[in-house]
C-alpha cells in the first residue's frame, strides 16, 4: 500500500507549498518551451492552449490539481495539450476539481481519461493517472475518496437507578415499522468528533444535556447485501457506529421528544430493552446488548482533545488508560 | 437528525421492494395520465418525453433513483418532464446516477436543478431535494456521503523482549523527509474490516503475518488545516486511525521490507521510538505514545466477527469486556 494517510498530507502542505513555488517556475519555463515547439511546427506564433498556470497547483507526489473555477471556450483541447506535457514530464497524477457551475465540461473531462473520484464542497472531483495512459495496466497510487459514514448511539443510563437506559421510537424507517425502542442514534456532521455527535444527538431527540464519558463498543459493517439485488449505487460505503455513554448534566429532567422524528421517549429496563423480539435472531445485536448489560466506565475508551502540535488544529483522541493526572 | 444510519437503510430493502412494486404500478396510471394530458394540451397525440420507467427505483422514503445507463437525446426535456410530475405527486429527493461513460450528461443534470452529490463505483451519484425547488430554506434530508477514511498502524511487539517494537522507515512521504520510525500503517480497503486491514498492512509492507488481538486506541482527524490556504478541497474528509495491536504467528522471524514502500525495518525499543524528536512538540502523539507504552491487552477492543442474523453477512464488533465463554 504506497497511499498514505490524509494525516501525513495535512503535515506534509507546508512542504508542497515550497515545492510548489520551485516547480512553478519550472513549469513556466516548460510552457515557454512548449509554445516555441508549437509556434516551430505550425509556423505560425500562435501557442497551442493549455490550461492556464494560475489554476495550477503542484504537489510532492509529482501530481497536479486543476481547479476549474471559471469556465473556457476551448477547455477540451486545453486538457489535452496540458495533459500531454504532463506527461513528457513524468507527473503522475492529476486532480481537476468541477465545481458545480462548470458542470457542463464534465464530458470533456472524462472524454479526456479522467475518471470521477469523489465529491466534496459541491465540487466534484476528477482524476487521471498518467501512467497508465501508456499502460493500461499500471495502477493509480491515488489515495481513494473517504469510504466510511460514523454514527453513534446514545447509551443514557438513569442518574438514580443504573439498571435503567433511555430510549426512544423513532416516527419514520425500519425502526419504526418494528415499533423498536432504540438508543437515540444518528450520523455525525462534517468535522464533528464522535463524543460531541453523541451530546448533539442526544440533545436534538431528547432535549437532554448530556457529556459523553467513554465509547463502550463500536461497530463496522459493510453493505454487502445492496449489492445482486438492486440497480442503486449509491450508500454502498461503509459504517462504523460507536455507542457512547453519555452522563446527564441535567438537574431536572425533563424528557422532550423532538417532534420531527421521535414519536416516544422513556426509561426503559436494560433487561426488557435487550430482551426485544428484534435482537433475538441477531448475533450482532445480542453481543452488543451483552455489553451494554455490562457497562462499566473502565471498559470504555474516553474522549480526550488533544492540540496537534506540528500543525494546527485538535485531534480527538479515544482510549482506555486513565489520564496521566490520576496514575 | 433525520438523516437515518446506512445499516437501517440496508435492513429497510426488503421493504422497498413491496413499496417500489406497488408504487410502480401507481406510476404508470400517472405517466398514462400525464401523457393523456400533455396530448390534450397540445392536439397531438406525441407524449412529453419522460425518463423511462425501467430507469427507476422508489424508496420507502418518498423518493426515486434514476440509473442513467444509456444515453438519450432528449434527456435534458425528460428530466425536467419527470421532475415536475414527482414534484406534482410530492415526492422528495430524487437521485441520479450517471456512469463515466454518459458523463456528457452532466451538464443537463445540473442545469435541472441536481447536485453534484457523492461518487461511488465510478459513477457519479447526483441528488435534487424536491421540496428546495419552490422553497429555497426546505432543507435536504437525504443522507450526506461517506466521511471519513479509515486507517490503521500495526503495533508489534518483540514475541520475546515485549520492551522492543516493530519499526520502519518509509521511502516516500512526510515521515520519510523526517526520517521518522514508525508502525506499518495504511487505508483499510473498501469492504474491509480495521482488524484484517492491519493484518494485510503488516503483511505488505514487513512480509510478517500476525494476528490482530485488538484496538490498544484511536484518533479523529479533520482536515481543518487545508482550508485556509490552499486552492485544493480534495482530501477534505476526515480520518480515523486505528493503533491495532498484532500478535506474530510466525515461528521464525524473517524481516522483508516491501521494495516499493519501505525503505527500512527494525525493532527497536518502545523508548526510542517515543523519544524521536518530531513528536515531542505533539500532545496528541504524545499522548499516544504514553498509551503504547503503557499498553495492555486488558486495555483494548478486541475484535469479534459476527452475523448479523435479519440480514445477510456479518459485522465487525469492537469492544473490551471478555468473551462469553472466559466469563
Amino acid at each position: 500500500m504506497n497511499r498514505k494517510l490524509l494525516f501525513w498530507m495535512m503535515l506534509s502542505f507546508a512542504n508542497t507549498r515550497l515545492i510548489s513555488a520551485w516547480t512553478s517556475r519550472q513549469r513556466k519555463n516548460a510552457a515557454g518551451l512548449l509554445c516555441l515547439a508549437a509556434s516551430l511546427r505550425t509556423t505560425t506564433s500562435h501557442c497551442a492552449p493549455t490550461i492556464p498556470e494560475e489554476w495550477l497547483e503542484y504537489d510532492h507526489y509529482n501530481g497536479v490539481t486543476i481547479s476549474l473555477n471559471q469556465s473556457m471556450n476551448d477547455f477540451a483541447t486545453a486538457l489535452q495539450n496540458s495533459l500531454q506535457q504532463w506527461k513528457h514530464e513524468g507527473r503522475k497524477g492529476i486532480w481537476l476539481q468541477i465545481p458545480e457551475a462548470h458542470a457542463a465540461h464534465v464530458g470533456s473531462a472524462v472524454a479526456a481519461g479522467f475518471r470521477f473520484h469523489l465529491v466534496q464542497q459541491n465540487t466534484l472531483i476528477l482524476s487521471a493517472w498518467l501512467p497508465s495512459f501508456d499502460d493500461p495496466t499500471a495502477i493509480s497510487r491515488l489515495p481513494a475518496g473517504p469510504t466510511h459514514q460514523v454514527g453513534v448511539g446514545c447509551l443514557v443510563f438513569h442518574p438514580d437507578d443504573s439498571s435503567k437506559m433511555l430510549v426512544v421510537q423513532e416516527k419514520t424507517g425500519p425502526a419504526a415499522a418494528w415499533s423498536l425502542w432504540k438508543m437515540p442514534t444518528g450520523l455525525t456532521d462534517a468535522g464533528e468528533d464522535i463524543h460531541a455527535a453523541a451530546e448533539r444527538e442526544l440533545k436534538e431527540e431528547t432535549g437532554l444535556t448530556a457529556a459523553c464519558r467513554g465509547i463502550l463498543q463500536f461497530r463496522q459493517a459493510h453493505p454487502t447485501q445492496l449489492k445482486d439485488n438492486s440497480k442503486r449505487v449509491y450508500r454502498t460505503h461503509s459504517d462504523l457506529f460507536f455507542v457512547c455513554v453519555l452522563q446527564l448534566l441535567e438537574k431536572e429532567i425533563v424528557l422532550e421528544a423532538c417532534p420531527d422524528e421521535i414519536a416516544a421517549i422513556q426509561w426503559m429496563s436494560v433487561e426488557d430493552y435487550c430482551r426485544q423480539e428484534r435482537w433475538q435472531s441477531s448475533p450482532v445485536y445480542q453481543e452488543m446488548n451483552r455489553v451494554i448489560q455490562e457497562a462499566q466506565l473502565s471498559h470504555m475508551m474516553q474522549p480526550y482533545t488533544l492540540e496537534l502540535g506540528f500543525g494546527r488544529g485538535t485531534n480527538a483522541l479515544y482510549h482506555s488508560r486513565p489520564p496521566q493526572s490520576q496514575l
